[in-house]
């Protein structure tokens, strides 16, 4: 049986090699690569270019490489900001004779790729029979170091049952698009000294990349060329039967934004000293720390564990560490979708994982909104308003990047969503100070927009909050959605109480108080059904499942857009999404009323709504409803044959699962619902053992639910008071309450 | 005094030059060049490319070359099918030695241009002082023959003080672009015999364009040369003291899409005995026809008459005669903007003023519709509904090319828009079996349409028309949106009476019967009020003077689309024009009071509105509101300084400024209105008479309006019955009944 610590692919198959390129993206926070076989396919080129104008052309890749450093930009002709797809520098392909090991072509045996999470390695082995007869086991290794982000390592090692002549052809392949535009102004392909090969290329928006890459292998003869887009190494060796033959790969990546500048020869020369095995002992060391902090052990159901691991291992990879320049893409660094940029994902669904595993790493996150500050007021002061409104697709430096005006234009719950995440690090953390500090200034600025965003109404004087599109993509333009209004009275409270840090006078910050409770919730007549808009229940009646015959293919793509608008469908978890946030202020009855009334109206065309769901049917007790959203849920990213990583990971939909796992099923609170800690488990039926550790305000916990028990340890240095199924306890440092079930 | 029947150009001024070409647009319904100079200006290319990608690049043109023919369409790499410029064939540029004739740079004196709308004559005059000191009086005539349309003759009229050699060089200039795109895959130009010169373009869509120009100059060496995209003809001649020398240049446009196949070279033979003179007289005489058929005389007011006229003249001029592939286009073939296409415009805008006075050529413009039928059940089909949608923007063959999905999805009257245009044009011209006859079929099928595009609504049987964007572009998703549903009502009610000779069955017919009164037409809660759509008076209350300080730029242009979206700001016309469709279905008190309502929320951004305004205006008495919307919808495209009609004319303006003096000041009832004919006369303060002609089912009437006196004389040849100021009056064939006002 396969450990729950590894994906496998037991065989290629081409259809799902695209998607395993995504699932198998390997990354260091700083530098991230798909996982591309290294010899490539032939006949599927990856410098594709479709003149902007040529909207008739659709490019479907077989494969897809992608290699990216989070913050390295280019101008898209069809876009604004886009992350950049580098050149490729996997490739290590090996030749016996004339003939490359092909997957297509080649006669191969014994095939197997996986990606071990726990140490963040992807390894593949396979039994190449070659046209002469030979037969050469092949094994290639590599890893994105997390000890030297920086640097990325592949060990290739080929055996044979014959002496056979060999060549391995590796470097650095400039020949490469991104979303088939070109965004490189110049590629600049050379040999560096020691044999090694080099390539910098500078973005069409001016930033600088710099490669390096070197191939070694003991007794092999080596040779280095550059031309065209491509620098390439070679080395011939000969095998002789049955003595494994190692090639090894090096390849260094900074760029001319990064923090510490250093070239990538450099790099390399500081691992010089350091054999394979020492570099992966080390990165494999910096892994075993992440998941000692973040692990959720599930007993009892493999499917759940493994599914668990790589939404963790992804969300951990994706991290730009010590970074706030940048946060996580909305496809984790594995795909250049959504042009590598950043949306409301990274504080709700994100965020609450870094925060409660390792928060001095989530700190960044929320300081990149902090940051990028003085792009939220240049769009506000575009749009008109005061203040500062965060763009529905940020760029780093916080402008709008969005095409479609739909969502640009309407979606503004962000702007409070952001505050809400700037809460949340302040109140998960206990650093109350943060509010006062760094983010006064984002409070107090989302606070005026959103004074000068709201209208009102002919006869009345309350404010309205209109022409929103709430996280429901399906509702585009609906006057006071629920969800957002519950946020931005949330946020003007925050303002409220924090904003004189930033100077806000006492009259505006009166204003803000006054203001956000005055914001309707909409209810039905009767009160006991809270309206997503006012508009939804006016909407157009449709019967999903009528409409919605072929599931294989998303609900959007099967009813034209111009129905969607106008019919009651949504795209996702709105108002079950703000009952996720404010539990305490719903009774049980109105969200069951709510699940009962949006459900079958919700179609998940969003991956963000499946976890939200689950932590509300389980905490509605509703077991086969929350079982069944965390196996869509938790197992997104691994629907290969559905091609859902092809593009890249579901980051957000990652965190998501968290969200599930331990806010749903543990029962958790967020410290954004409860000052202690607070815990009501409700495991799936399967599992008998659900353990993860949490770090409280400071304070790092075990905890460890079984079926019958349920104890939280204090691995911190101060006692800890935790409620327990409703009981109040308090533990000692060092000790464990246990409560039965 | 400047002849009412002249626009005239005094001085030339670069900044308005680009207007004046809309403005001074010549054509014969086939064959439409817009009023370049002949010389051209140095430094203003027309063959600019912009890549689609180079979205930051903006060109700004000082002039813009444009000729066009209906039908000749081309793929813009931005859009989809899109009307092409054609080579330019005016040029006729004479040269004194090495000197050229330019407005900029040369010495030039008793400057004049001028439109003559009664013949749809260019003259332009002029004294060339040349830098050797020569004084040359210039003189260009030209005109697009309305006796053969695919005909453009030009004259040039050189007399010096004293000898000059002067070249004067024409031909055919295929260095043009359209909207900054190159839409031709073949340019061939080349010499044709008897000293001719020839350039065939084929566009990217395949039509053939076939041009040929003579250039005939008595006394003159003529050469004629073909290179690159250009093929130039030249003419060398001495000039006498004294003595006038003429130049005259004519060139026919012929294309692969002709109903009657000939070669320009056939066209210009056909013509080859006829002198100047006598070409211009036969083309003189189609225009007096025309304007016999269709002159509106205001006397008292010569701007309101001269203005008037203008959009008359360009209405004649714009009509496709004769030819159902093709209706008028949005910019009235003055320019390329929109594509070249066909809106909403045709039916509810122009199509009036062909009704009343040339009913046989408005039959093309229903027919239009007929026959592009099978674009629009395409365009439903891609919806997903039955029946037929027709499109926002529709190409000749009925399909939708509208890039923006809000209008295309949303803006969904124009089918009913349809239905209603074939009704009035059955009930203007008395031909009711047109209903059962062509048109039975789009009526069943744009009934169908509606059937499947009405939803229900929670506990409640009615059907709703939902997000739907009404006449009023600034509320893009609304429900019930009253003018949409009232036109509904309209179109069903007609199907269930017309449908069966399209094969409809009675039951279904039963439906759309049953259905149609049950369209809401949503009222205030006092039921006094009748609103825009249901949406309308819960949006954001908006000051519009507040927010629209600079009226020298448009409303849309400093109020961003996102906050326009959601308030109480309104582009044209909509209840309004609801009620000037359906007069008898409102009372008095209910016009006022929507008039009241709405007025201050309306910014008029559409061209569309003030026409309508003032017919409601001049229906309730105001005269002074009348007058005001009149000024503004009469004089649009004479804003030369505001540059109105640089990018062509507002063709669908023109058509309603024709109603709003026919309809409003005259107070005709039309036949959708009224069986029998009826006028209730409310003449501006300024104005002794307003006279004008019009076919009412088939008879043909003058009227003549003074201050004190109307009258309408029988010019038919069976008795006519009127009801004049309320007074029922029959009148014999050739008799007229007067009466005091």
């Amino acid at each position: 049986m396969t450990s729950t610590w590894t994906i496998e692919e037991r065989s290629f198959r081409l259809k799902d090699a695209k998607s395993y390129e995504g699932l198998f993206t390997l990354g260091s926070g700083n530098l991230h690569v798909r996982g591309s076989l290294e010899e490539h396919l032939d006949g599927c080129p990856q410098d594709v270019i479709v003149p902007p104008g040529d909207t008739e052309r659709h490019v479907e890749h077989t494969v897809k490489w992608g290699a990216y450093v989070p913050g390295i930009y280019g101008r898209h002709p069809l876009l604004r900001r886009q992350i950049v797809n580098l050149p490729f520098f996997l490739d290590l392909a090996p030749h016996a004779g004339d003939e490359k090991l092909d997957m297509q072509s080649s006669t191969v045996k014994r095939y197997r790729r996986a990606l071990d999470m726990r140490t963040a390695t992807l390894t593949r082995s396979l039994e190449w029979r070659t046209k002469t007869g030979a037969v050469i086991a092949v094994r290639f290794e590599r890893f994105v170091s997390a000890a030297r982000p920086a640097l990325c390592v592949q060990r290739l090692t080929l055996t044979s049952d014959r002496a056979v002549d060999v060549r391995v052809l590796g470097g650095i392949d400039a020949r490469v698009t991104t979303l088939n535009a070109d965004l490189f102004s110049s590629v600049t392909p050379g040999r560096a000294g020691h044999g090694g090969v080099t390539c910098a290329v500078r973005t069409n928006l001016g930033d600088d990349v710099f490669m390096q890459t070197s191939l070694d292998a003991p007794g092999a003869a080596l040779k280095h060329t550059a031309a065209g887009r491509c620098a390439r190494a070679e080395a011939r060796l000969r095998l002789a039967p049955g003595v494994p033959a190692v090639v090894e790969k090096r390849t260094a990546v900074t760029t001319s934004r990064d923090q510490a500048p250093a070239s990538p020869a450099r790099v390399l020369a500081d691992a010089a000293e350091l054999s394979y095995d020492d570099l992966h002992a080390e990165h494999a060391a910096v892994w075993a720390g992440r998941w000692s902090d973040a692990d959720v052990v599930i007993e009892g159901d493999a499917w759940s564990q493994r599914s668990l691991r790589a939404s963790l291992y992804h969300l951990m990879r994706s991290l730009p560490r010590g970074d706030n320049r940048v946060a996580i893409c909305a496809k984790g660094y594995a795909g250049e979708l959504y042009q590598g940029l950043f949306f409301w994902d990274t504080e709700m669904f994100m965020l609450p994982f870094f925060l409660y595993t390792q928060p001095a790493a989530a700190r960044a996150l929320v300081d990149f909104r902090v940051q990028s500050l003085p792009g939220a007021q240049r769009t506000a002061a575009r749009y008109k308003y005061a203040g500062a409104r965060y763009a529905w697709t940020s760029d780093d430096k916080g402008d709008e990047c969005c095409g479609p005006w739909v969502f640009k234009d309407h979606q503004v719950h962000v702007t409070a969503d952001v505050a809400y995440a700037l809460a949340h690090y302040a109140r998960a953390t206990g650093d109350q100070r943060y509010l006062e500090g760094p983010a006064a200034r984002v409070l107090v600025e989302t606070a005026r927009y959103w004074m000068s965003r709201m209208d009102t109404r002919s006869g009345d004087k309350r404010p309205h909050l209109l022409g929103v599109m709430g996280p429901d993509e399906f509702t585009p333009m609906t006057s006071n959605n629920s969800y957002t209004n519950r946020l931005v009275r949330f946020a003007l409270e925050l303002a409220a109480r924090h904003g004189a840090a930033a100077g806000a006078a006492a009259a505006e910050r009166r204003a803000w108080a006054r203001t956000a409770p005055a914001l309707p919730i909409p209810r039905s007549a009767d009160g006991g059904l809270v309206l997503q808009c006012e508009e939804f229940d006016g909407m157009a009646e449709m019967d999903i499942n009528a409409e919605w015959k072929n599931r294989s293919i998303m609900f959007c793509w099967q009813v034209p857009q111009e129905r969607m608008f106008r019919s009651k469908c949504m795209k996702q978890a709105d108002v079950i999404m703000l009952m996720t946030l404010f539990p305490g202020e719903f009774t049980r009855a109105e969200k069951l009323r709510a699940w009962k009334h949006y459900l079958p109206y919700t179609t998940h065309d969003s991956s963000l709504s499946f976890g939200t769901h689950c932590i509300m049917a389980a905490h509605l007790g509703l077991e086969d409803e929350a079982w069944e959203f965390w196996r869509k849920a938790a197992g997104l990213d691994l629907e290969v044959k559905r091609r859902a990583p092809a593009e890249g990971i579901h980051i957000a939909a990652a965190g998501n699962a968290w969200q599930a796992a331990v806010l749903g099923f543990a029962g958790v609170a967020t410290a954004m619902q409860s000052d202690v800690l607070s815990l009501t488990p409700r495991l799936p039926a399967g599992w008998k053992r659900l353990a993860f550790p949490l770090v409280w305000k400071g304070t790092p916990v075990s905890i460890e639910i079984a079926r019958r028990r349920v104890s939280v340890t204090n691995r911190g240095r101060t006692s800890l008071k935790a409620r327990i199924c409703g009981r109040l306890r308090t533990i000692a440092p060092g000790a464990t309450a246990a409560q039965a079930l």
